[in-house]
């Protein structure tokens, strides 16, 4: 973690006031293989829950492949990469009106208006996958919420434009209080280990039960893979080799198949939402440990 | 490849006209596991040598990587995945002066710029790496090469465009003539698997020599799997998860790291360029092998 | 007129579902020469009040630059013709914050949240603008006001996208409200000459009384007469030389200065959302009566 | 003039070397009204004379719309304002294949193209329409031509994307000579009133003869009021109310329809391409003398 601590690079994202408060320099690091136990280190270690931010952008993308199937899922948003970055609305409104893929805002938010049931039980959803995904409760950080509520115009820009050309499945007020709920889920890196293991398990948990059916798997791995860092996804995949969720918490998931998964927290991110010294510690595993997909 | 034959949409490409001339129908497949020989079959076995097209650029950029290191190959060209068509200028001229990557048309021209050596030595640069990795000499297509000329004006214009932001390292004719030609070779697909069983094989041959450095092997297959098939590069990993490259002329390589390498030809390709009958084919050994990389 | 009636392309804008109800074959024209009194014709006598739609965005644009001037309003907004369509949000998204200029929607509704007062104040101060640019009352058409309300989402995404970036003045809700309203002003062509004419006369009503500024009314005329019909305004101005602005429901107010003003209203719209009929008028109006700019 | 010289802002543009070495401070002016004789100005009275850049474009649109008519001109190139600068590749790219306008660089070489005539024919068309405009001959500074040939990749990447769709009627290298060497006339101000005048006084000279139809007045001077100044022709509009043409030597051709033509020539030009002290000078003559068309 020395080589990680000396980058100052990268700086919490100011357009979500709450984010400033979490320890600007912490990393903590969870890994577990697909033969073994997590491991957990973190150079604060009392450092507090954090949101996970577009990482969430996972949950309704696998709950929804596991309920609905790719075929449904892929009629309401694209997969391909966009070379935009995550709240693009210019390339939504010239190449839409089906968002490119479901790690940009607009195509998270599309799959929001899709979450099955009337009212409340749409949030007991995301409720129940987080639980199913993560293998425990998350709990909301409402101080985070209130303040993707306040600031968040663009992601409502995006709605309306999506509603305009008939892609939202519910109104945009219920769908953007179901995204911006989901982005705000709290938690440390081990309590996040469980979701990077299964996909990197084929599915299947320590246990060995079936939790995520193979087809959930490749498509998730896929698009974590073309899309998960937005425009910085083809630099990560060169460096790493490990498909991946940024956000812009500092959270990465990122995910060796076969292997192992990982979560990594560190604040400092880039411009285009990564996590600095994340990226460094993925890049170190990667090349250490001989970790990246293409000598598997 | 009853499967495959059943399929009849897409057609030859029309803007290379001596394109047309290759059987429309013809299914021909390579596959050669790392553990074993390689096995051909073709559904019109005495098929013509098709030309190579877009499968090339992958030549400047393992020649160039080995040559000159990524970091040095990557300030030239980035490694995102566009969200654009093979040929988009307009990509070029809002988002450059660097091109996205060097799977589109801008970024294989711009790595043709700085091919090392003086006028005829650039030719048997090109040679040279053809036969290293494809394990023997390949021959150019004189009517294909004169085709492409006379049709490549917007290959003319993206080359014009690169070196007016001074993103050329050689003149506008002289990389042109090099891009051409590089498209030009031509091959059956039995002649091409030396290169995608390499690439599964972590750089090494059958025979245990070391042809490709690891680090080469991981920066191609990440941009292989993250631009290889350009805007159909999401779908693409989603349905097969193999790293690819597509040529308008119906060939695709694959790759499934540390398993097998694939080559596929087939004429009908979409209008972004893919082989359709291809992709099938693809999709149907990965289904039925488990070679999707989520899985592995 | 029967030249105008043997035009049977373009037909009236679904989005807006009340514009249907208008009769689609209506033509409606009113001309005041400088020098002279209004003369009406129209082919249907009983015809029933439109809504002027985009042809109000002179009312925001007017009144504010007669009470804050050119300077304050033109730092809130541009004076380019935007070669997008009236509601692009593609141009906003990547050449903004600033809107392109005050005739496409972006502009019109930032103007809008400028709009001086508290909560009905603003109302009122649109009324009062009304009264003076048409020296008369108008009413609003309550139904076309809530089919504009019930389908403005389009509208939505540029005022939250403007807010995003700090563009406007007022809450998101109040500004379209006003928007919305202004557009479901309605009228007969008779009722609006008063405005075009008070432009082709300087500002001066015919009693020889100031109504409007010199200053406004260079500003007016040139915006009419480089963004007043979107991406049809060159070709308007090849045509006709007048400046003008139109509206979806038909309408179109013409200019020609020192000469005369004219409304004319046929509801049969292009695309771009151009009256058909409207601009075979006035180009027949322009060349025999020799109104071209170009001319005088 | 005073006035002008406070104003110390822009330079020479730099990506056409030879244009360096006209004096920076020089301001020179010549208007004719329509009533009398040329009058013309200068700080700098021994100027040399400078080439017209972009001003030249006028002359391939009034010499084709002259010998083909509107109709078929318009079949060529589009004359709507585009929201881009002059040698935008991404606008056409995007909205082509036809060109938006003939005063963009793309519209411009578009027209070059379409010149009648067998090779140096097309040269001699040049010499003859320069000749009928501005009753002179003016001859070709050969430097600067050199300096525009070896600097012209971007317009060459234009022509090659416009001969990729087909919309070029001669091959690129002809059309290129023909549109570079026009850049390179080279006038003094007192040279080039001869134009203005005519497309002020309705096509016809001092001595009342008819020398451009009321057709191609019309046209040319609504192409110069929307688009003459590309993205700058909103607000030279709303400040001057004179349809204008710039380029980017420093030279603005201006016309009052009715009233005078102007040439003013200052060579300290903006990022686009238009004369700082040049604009201010026309705003002062249309705020003092009324010359604002809205005012007519």
């Amino acid at each position: 973690m020395a080589g990680a601590e000396a980058i100052t690079e990268g700086s919490t994202a100011d357009y979500i006031p709450e984010l400033a408060h979490v320890p600007k320099d912490l990393i903590a690091l969870t890994v577990q293989a697909t033969s073994g136990k997590a491991i957990s280190v973190a150079n604060i270690p009392e450092h507090p829950a954090t949101t996970l931010q577009s990482v969430s952008k996972l949950i309704p993308l696998i709950g929804l492949l596991e309920e609905f199937g790719a075929d449904r899922v892929f009629s309401w948003v694209n997969v391909e990469p966009s070379g935009s970055d995550f709240a693009s609305i210019a390339r939504l409104a010239q190449f839409g009106p089906r968002p490119s893929n479901p790690m940009l805002n607009a195509g998270a938010i599309t799959l929001c208006s899709h979450i099955p049931g009337e009212a409340e039980d749409k949030f007991r959803w995301l409720d129940k996958w987080v639980a199913h995904l993560f293998n425990k409760k998350l709990s909301i950080n409402s101080t985070v919420l209130a303040s993707e509520k306040r600031t968040g115009d663009n992601n409502r820009a995006i709605a309306y434009l999506l509603q305009s050309t008939g892609s939202l499945n519910a109104s945009v007020k219920e769908t953007l209080d179901l995204y911006l709920t989901l982005c705000s889920y709290e938690a440390k890196p081990q309590d996040l280990i469980h979701l990077p293991f299964l996909l990197a398990n084929g599915g299947v948990n320590v246990d060995g039960e079936r939790i995520l059916s193979d087809d959930t798997v490749k498509c998730t791995l896929a698009i974590m893979g073309t899309c998960g860092l937005y425009n910085e996804s083809g630099s990560h995949m060169v460096k790493t080799g490990m498909p991946a969720k940024s956000g812009v918490s500092g959270y990465i998931l990122a995910v060796v198949p076969g292997k192992a998964g990982i979560v990594v927290l560190s604040p400092r991110v880039t411009k285009k939402g990564t996590s600095v010294r994340g990226e460094w510690i993925l890049e170190q595993l990667s090349q250490q440990l001989g970790w990246h997909f293409a000598l598997q």
